[in-house]
């Protein structure tokens, strides 16, 4: 009641299982009083790739371009590209981060990956001389579809070991806490009752999202 | 000698680090008597968005957009687009992938990553009623800079947990066999004279690249 939410959102297909799960969220959140945004990044046509077109005035280095250094720098004169910045603002006002897309090669498909590769500048999401992060106290939640079935994943706590290199940015250097992850496995070859069931699943636990604890976040917890 | 390497590689700059590596391995397995191609990635302006653009003639359910679907089928009628068809005869014959970047966020860069989602289709690289992959008998190589240094990494078999989801699609559905990921630990923050040795221990390991043996690939080489 009351609290941000950013959704990112990356899948092409509004009818998608993966845009199901969006209306969800937005429905339910908004419900409770909460004032939620969404980032659909296909439908933005949301650019991954990180280039010198992200600083709009000029370059500190033209001859060696360095990314990292660069974006940095841009922020700090407020020279990012349009679209970083409001991405940048839109995470700056949310209390909540959902990241909402299909597994891809055991992965966030590339544009979701492009947008923590181009908004989560360094000195805006991080600094590595200020232990803790910059977006201490907003929390995130990483839902997912996969395309095999939970038995596949079942051995070895094995979506945990995918689950470390994609959060862990988030939680080390930026300081969000993270909350349980929320996964359904393989709706496109589940029957129509028990991808409704998955859907009844996430509005239930979207009720009580507010009183959960974040999990661990350290390597115990993804390698237990 | 006579053998045929594609290299896939991401990075904006060509004096960074990551351009020596590149130039370093154009240059030794040209002299080696390979044929080398080079995917450079950025400047190429690779697109990384998975998009019903990757369609060139209509989609087979235009009302509900499937990615996965539509690019298997699309692969099979030979009207994919034009950048991934000649990805993938890149792909195709080549004996030895390396892919050379940096780490951003524990991951390879969405436009690498958007590579990995695009070029290799299903029907192309992998089918799921055809165990052991598509793509058998080729080669893989992981090369990438990090801008943590090596004692960060050092604890947990940390390097090997980020590596797993990375490498483990090319291995299990593709059926590509994995060298040994070669690793140069921030050279951003070493002296002049480490970066020389980093560049220098490259050329040395390939010298004797394909008298190597590929690693385990198991989740126990990855967890040990």
């Amino acid at each position: 009641p009351g609290k941000k939410v950013l959704i990112v959102y990356a899948h092409q297909e509004p009818k998608s299982f993966n845009g199901s799960l969006l209306k969800i969220a937005v429905e339910e959140l908004t419900k409770q009083g909460c004032s939620v945004t969404v980032s659909d990044l296909y439908a933005m046509q949301f650019e991954p790739r990180a280039t010198r077109n992200d600083v709009v005035d000029g370059l500190n280095n033209s001859e060696v371009f360095n990314y990292g250094m660069e974006s940095r720098e841009a922020y700090q004169r407020g020279c990012l590209s349009k679209d970083l910045v409001e991405e940048q603002k839109k995470v700056q006002e949310a209390d909540l981060l959902i990241f909402q897309f299909p597994l891809y090669w055991f992965n966030m498909p590339a544009i979701l990956k492009g947008w923590m590769d181009r908004v989560l500048v360094p000195g805006f999401a991080y600094d590595l001389s200020k232990p803790g992060g910059l977006l201490q106290g907003k929390l995130c939640l990483f839902s997912f579809t996969t395309g095999g079935t939970k038995e596949k994943y079942a051995t070895r706590g094995d979506i945990r070991y995918l689950l470390w290199p994609m959060q862990r940015g988030l939680t080390q250097f930026c300081g969000l806490k993270v909350l349980e992850p929320h996964i359904c496995y393989a709706p496109e070859h589940a029957s129509e009752e028990k991808r409704k069931e998955m859907l009844t699943a996430w509005t239930q636990r979207l009720k009580t999202l507010w009183k959960e604890e974040p999990i661990d976040g350290s390597p115990e917890w993804y390698f237990k």
